[in-house]
């Protein structure tokens, strides 16, 4: 851990609950006198959104899977650099809606061979994980009910089916037994308030 | 040499007239029935040219070398896979103006310590070179004079003065050296039909 801070992200399936958990973390340690940055990717810093903006509009094939990877990698830079690297120096806590982990998994989903690349290029450009990474696991059928019923949003990342949903949630539990040192994963398949109190506990507990 | 198509790279500092040279090898080229692809980077396709926007609009410091490295390379995998690499498949002459020595220049420039940073991103996320490089050399006053009069343009680029040209200069020779099998060097000092001939005369040599 560089800095006095702490950084932690969320990772899950859509329809996890990750964003909402994630916010209701920032309250909880802000209630506790602790100085938070809550952000999100792909995006976080003024230059990252613009990027986001260029990857996630327009048609569907409209980048390779590797151009992508390039750019939400250029994406990650910059939100690293302008927003979360001098935040945990400053001593905050950030929280971020999804990180690297979500590259492994997005990026890999229909091309495993690109998940050499990934881990090459976050090595050489990135070279930073998350002290903490939050796993909001739950059931490929309860998140994609909650995402569908949500509508909007991340139409792209979300418009997959329960296979595909299936796929992703043991994709992530894979990662998180690759990183098992800072992975923390959470039963969210229940009250939003018993799921935040399994979140905070597990996060004071590694608080500097 | 995948495919039976060429691809040629021009290089140079600014106002040493490779655009022009580019234009008019693609000109002579076409004369001999070849078909030519006269194509440009940073930009050269849809994707490209957008992302080049993003990188050269906005303040000097909008991004950090690494990201824009990130970016120029995301730009250079879409520019590669949607238009060089198809065109050579099909046979065709593709002549680029810049390609990742203009890179290996640019960002090195400032930050010598990126220069194995480029070096790795180019392996892993392009991993091809031009099949000759012309690099039009000249005197760093004469190529300052000619793009301050021309003014407009790529002004982050070129508003370095006569020093740095001269480093560029140096720069670009450097890489001759290194990639010396595929690159070209022409006097550029003369006048521009003579410097034609002579980029002509070294492409023949090559064409398939």
């Amino acid at each position: 851990m560089s800095g006095s801070g702490l950084f932690i992200s969320f990772e899950g399936i859509d329809g996890s609950g990750k964003s909402t958990q994630a916010r209701l973390l920032a309250e909880h340690l802000r209630e506790r006198g602790r100085d938070v940055v809550l952000t999100r990717e792909p995006g976080g810093s003024a230059g990252a959104e613009e990027i986001r903006r260029l990857v996630l509009e327009g048609d569907k094939d409209r980048w390779s899977p590797e151009t992508e990877l390039l750019l939400f990698t250029a994406a990650r830079r910059d939100h690293l650099e302008r927003v979360i690297l001098p935040a945990i120096a400053a001593g905050q806590v950030v929280i971020c809606d999804r990180f690297a982990d979500s590259t492994r998994m997005y990026q890999g989903l229909g091309r495993a061979d690109l998940r050499g690349m990934v881990d090459q290029l976050h090595e050489l450009m990135i070279g930073r994980e998350p002290d903490v990474t939050v796993l909001i696991d739950i059931a490929p059928d309860v998140g994609l009910g909650r995402a569908l019923s949500r509508g909007g949003g991340e139409e792209r990342f979300e418009s997959f089916g329960e296979g595909l949903q299936a796929r992703m949630r043991d994709g992530f539990l894979a990662l998180a037994k690759e990183f098992a040192a800072r992975f923390v994963v959470i039963d969210g398949g229940r009250g939003m308030e018993a799921v935040a109190g399994d979140v905070a506990h597990a996060v004071e507990a590694r608080l500097p």
